[in-house]
């Protein structure tokens, strides 16, 4: 475990933590929610795709019959700010064990015209209701113990943009993918840390979408500095997580043609794998 | 490569072929198409995912300003059945280089009312301006030549259920992976094979969207029998396929709680990665 930070003596606990107050939506009319998307979420100037996909998750969460994201496909269409925005839901089809939603968030032009920022569609069900089997021989990632990798608090920014983001996240990167912060990046297309919010909150499926998505990007270990923007992000919730630390394994087999795939696992402390994830992202080669 | 059939004795081209035929829409009214899905393309009693994926990418292909699928989702949400079918599209984002739809597919219930069967998110763009580098060390998957390997044609039924959409493709199964059909599952969620269509008419954007789901499922190396419904597929198209048969490698890390995921990639002659996939389906434990 890290060494107790002021934040951590006080731990936070689902439902009343920093995490929640920031995607907290609030109810317009029905499949209508505002949400002041906070800057607390930012890395350099943009808005985390994790944190978006969470807030979009959440206003699905309340609009469905049923309250977990099993499968949540989202497509970025224009860079999200902080501030205000609007989530319009769609119901596309409620079933016994699974029901399907669609979401837009929209933030506002300078005539105050809606400009559709994200669209998602989802299918959520009841993970307490799974049966607790599982039948794969998957092994989690071989992370160091966590005293032994380092996050942003560590050096001389070792992650770049030293922004906002990382004062919430307790990250704590694998030695090995971090050949990039030294001038060193290994050429491999892996990224691998410890995750966990900076307040303590444990994970539950929807802190589960920011975790996917709040790693430096693979393409730094691939030599390739600047910009990453995501395209589509799909993450599968497989299991609602057990408190503690997550570990996330990224990995890029495909880089080609100006756009690469970064696929995510989490691991929870109980050694489950509790999401899977891909994205199509864009890299500018230079 | 397989001894020639008849039917690739005259080879169909791109364009002119069943696959083409069956996935044809029509214009009604702007963004709204009409089509009678073909019961060519059947396994058991189920119109196959990847066929209904390909037509609803083709009428996306032609509502957009873009021609080439480079990320698709799609929610499976009730069976389709061979026979007249709508597709509705809306608009999302035009940019330069992608654009962004939706598309749903509807049938008709015994009322005439529309029933709606799978609903898609899907960012286009133009596979010909990609740069052709590659810049990741992935491999093909290992495959022994295509005369080592086996498909339905070969013996008593080792695909089960010999229907439809059996003759329509040319399969040529990985002998490692066909354990289950011989009562003896490796217990490894693996699946490989040759891929094809069978009147040998070369593989593009589109059909590669067919490829990513007409395997049998992994789930049947895993020592289970029985259906296995899609809840959501994405697929990635990474690059415009040369002529000649593709690779196909599903692999499953995650059976747990009733569902699993299924990863495939498709590799097509010149050893390039042409398109990623993972679907999300359900399995009947028992």
């Amino acid at each position: 475990m890290p060494e107790a930070s002021p934040l951590q003596a006080v731990r936070a606990s689902i439902g009343d933590s920093e995490f929640d107050r920031d995607t907290a939506v609030t109810l317009r009319e029905p499949g209508v929610y505002d949400i002041d998307l906070s800057a607390g979420w930012t890395i350099i100037s943009a808005v985390n795709g994790g944190y978006l996909l969470a807030v979009l998750g959440r206003a699905l969460s309340d609009a469905l019959p049923h309250a977990d994201p099993f499968t949540i496909s989202a497509h970025y269409l224009t860079a999200s700010q902080p501030g205000p925005a609007v989530i319009r839901t769609d119901i596309v089809r409620t079933g016994r064990t699974l029901s399907t939603g669609q979401a837009s968030l929209f933030q506002y032009d300078e005539e105050g015209r809606e400009v559709e920022r994200i669209r998602v569609l989802a299918s959520y069900g009841d993970l307490d209701t799974l049966p607790d089997d599982v039948r794969t021989t998957a092994r989690p990632p071989a992370l160091p113990p966590m005293d032994q990798c380092f996050g942003p608090e560590d050096g001389p920014a070792p992650v770049p943009g030293s922004s906002a983001i990382t004062d919430r996240l307790m990250l704590k990167l694998d030695p090995e993918t971090l050949g990039w912060a030294l001038g060193a990046p290994s050429g491999k297309g892996e990224m691998r840390s410890w995750f966990g919010l900076a307040d303590g909150r444990d994970p539950d499926p929807l802190s589960l979408l920011l975790a996917v998505d709040a790693l430096p990007p693979t393409a730094f270990e691939l030599g390739l500095s600047g910009w990453v923007p995501t395209v589509e992000l799909t993450v599968h919730v497989r299991s609602r997580p057990a408190p503690g630390p997550l570990r996330v394994s990224i990995t890029t087999r495909n880089l080609a043609g100006g756009f690469l795939e970064e696929d995510a696992e989490v691991w929870d402390s109980a050694d489950r794998l509790v999401a899977q994830s891909r994205q199509l992202a864009r890299v500018r080669l230079g």
